[in-house]
């Protein structure tokens, strides 16, 4: 008889698994900037040169120095001579003297002697060279001074942060065109059970092909991992041994999904503990689906064991697998996933203690977003791939009822 | 004198431009199952076979004929003559009469004769083969029947929707190798201003790098299109017009940086209007940052013109060009984007009838999510991206207080 499982909190246990891995420091690499989204810096970057390069005005207007205004308004504007027109892309050639201005259009560089731009729409031009200004202008009002962004040296971005567009951009208009990034971490996959087949092969009666191999690539791929699909291994404790030992020496990560009975389920546990220190920290945890979870550690190396049926393997792998990826592609700060927050539609019932992550499809309904639960067996792949999101019932909550507003984690 | 603009209400701006555009038709290519990640499906898929393809356990039991369980409980148990063990990947070579029953593990194939399968945790076992079950089991409990997820010809997936990883587990699963999908929409990328250089260039006294190009790829590529940066134009209505119309001939979007100034604003406008019927629809939305939008159609294809200053562009992108790019991709429905609920930190202002997306920091405070406002100038790129998202404050609001739940979506 397979022993039953201690259910211990999800949360506690993943950060137990986490507690017992060493300080992790992935290889690092020089890439391109323009290739570098969705990649984590592996070391600070400071800046090159004052960003912007020199005094710009926000505004179309004229440039002016400020104290010139001083007083100014619609009763009472302050008369300037206009001496030129500052173009764009170049430092203006002429110099702009006390009681003077010079027209200017955004982004244009001021000239000496000005420290702040009157909008347009407080002036009047009496041609040919008299200006009108009905508003002071504040010193450096409508100016972003050189280096005001940044000044040469400071810190653009520190280690361990992901470069999402913006970053992408602002890192190129430094002039900085390439970028040290820590390498992917290698993530080997591994899939248990005699009744699997790959999915290039017809399965026999009584044989399925196997799903989670690569829902699990796509999903490691997502969070920044680089998927290794190791292949289906029969439910031999010295096969899986061979197979997961050879795996903790390419990978940085071992993912397995365990066979899906019981006793393959313990098989799969007591092989982890022979490949390494201190082994299966946490087996079973109090969620549905998804209870069977192995998390352990193996000579410093993490090893996740994951249910045998698509739905719970999933699941476990959207809540905790990314994570883990994340955390060894280097990421310094990993916020919460973003989601959404829907209206249920239905009551559903959960047990105390346990949580709960519901599939449910997602829909505008009176001008709020609506979800509406999926009622599935956790065998069913199908139920899953139709879902937008997993509605979270928390541990302490014995259910939710239908209008309750619940979190909702995008797939 | 420019003139001044008349802002629209930024949403009815978007479905404006939306509902004068076409119906769009992407290219179709078939690509395999495994590289297929964030991809649009292009027709209605349909099953090839039964899913699963027999009768599955799924627990660790006894397969046995449910009717013969009927009335079994702990003081009464109900008596079966053990005869055999379901083998993993392989169909049962023995059927089962009355009164008989078969050990069968989780993912096991029913013997022919059983229509249930009784929990090892209700069954005793009287070595050698006598077995008493004390629960009566129902039809079909604890089995997946033939066919129960899908059945041959069940729609798997209709046409339009994005293969995320559990799809792409499940196409494998059905031994679906190849799967048509659309071609990602081509955007081409236009920078104006004279001021504005390359990032390979060392920018002379009075220019800037060109920020935008690259953060908008960046974007691009994140929703599924296939960004073409085309480099700068200057501020000549003859040049940007024969760049546009190229533009327009190649992609099936045209996204251009408008000079910053509200002279060059103009001449974007201008230009468009050259390009296309029916031309800019909308030029200024009631947005902060992003106000001097355009939306356009030239002749059924969508031009977008985003204000020159870099945060301004980034968010209108973020906001409006991710979703025009999921459109083009062929997604059927989109759901609204994921953020955070979050408690702000700080008092912010916003005028009336104006929506504000305001760039915040978000950090874990007392068990909560909590967002500090950066305060900025739209001109400066490294605030924006130093920043987690943008917290969302509605037109008809004049601003949000220190401890207000806040919508913050993600850059």
């Amino acid at each position: 008889m397979p022993e039953f499982l201690t259910l211990q909190p999800p949360e506690q246990s993943f950060t137990l698994l986490l507690n017992n891995l060493p300080e992790f420091h992935p290889g690092i690499e020089v890439v391109p900037v323009v290739t570098a989204l969705n990649r984590v810096t592996a070391e600070a970057i400071n800046s090159p040169e004052d960003s912007p390069p020199f005094h710009r005005s926000t505004v179309d207007g004229y440039a002016v120095k400020a104290a010139d205004s001083f007083g100014a308004s619609d009763s009472l504007p302050a008369f300037f001579r206009l001496v030129g027109e500052v173009p764009m892309g170049a430092m203006p050639e002429f110099a702009v003297e006390p009681g003077e201005a010079a027209l200017i259009h955004t982004g244009g560089a001021l000239p000496e002697g000005t420290d702040a731009v009157v909008m347009l729409e407080h002036t009047q031009l009496l041609p040919p060279q008299d200006l009108e200004v009905y508003k002071a202008a504040g010193l450096h009002e409508n100016v972003v001074r050189k280096g005001e962004d940044l000044k040469t040296g400071d810190l653009v971005f520190p280690a361990g942060i992901k470069l999402e567009p913006a970053q992408l951009g602002g890192l190129l208009a430094l002039g900085i065109e390439k970028v040290k990034v820590y390498r992917q971490p290698r993530v080997a996959i591994l899939s248990s059970g005699d009744e699997v087949v790959p999915p290039e092969v017809t399965p026999r009666p009584g044989q399925v092909r196997d799903i989670n191999s690569y829902s699990l690539a796509a999903l490691v791929t997502r969070y920044g991992g680089l998927p290794e699909v190791k292949g289906i291994v029969p439910d031999d404790p010295g096969i899986l041994e061979g197979m997961l030992k050879q795996a903790l020496t390419e990978a940085d990560l071992v993912v397995i999904t365990a066979g899906s009975s019981a006793s393959t389920r313990d098989l799969t546990s007591e092989v982890i503990n022979r490949c390494g220190k201190p082994g299966v920290m946490v087996h079973g945890i109090n969620i549905k689906p998804g209870k069977p979870t192995i998390f352990a550690v193996c000579d410093g190396k993490p090893v996740v064991g994951l249910p045998g049926n698509p739905v719970s393997a999933l699941v476990i792998a959207r809540l905790f697998v990314s994570r883990l990826v994340s955390r060894l592609a280097g990421l310094n700060i990993s916020l919460p996933s973003a989601g959404y927050q829907a209206v249920l539609t239905t009551n559903i019932a959960s047990q105390a203690g346990r949580e709960d992550w519901i599939p449910v499809t997602l829909r505008q309904g009176d001008g709020r977003l609506v979800a509406d639960p999926i009622f599935y067996k956790s065998s069913l792949i199908f139920t899953l791939a139709g879902a937008d999101g997993l509605a979270f019932i928390q541990a302490d909550a014995t259910g939710l009822n239908a209008g309750d507003q619940v979190f909702v984690l995008p797939l």
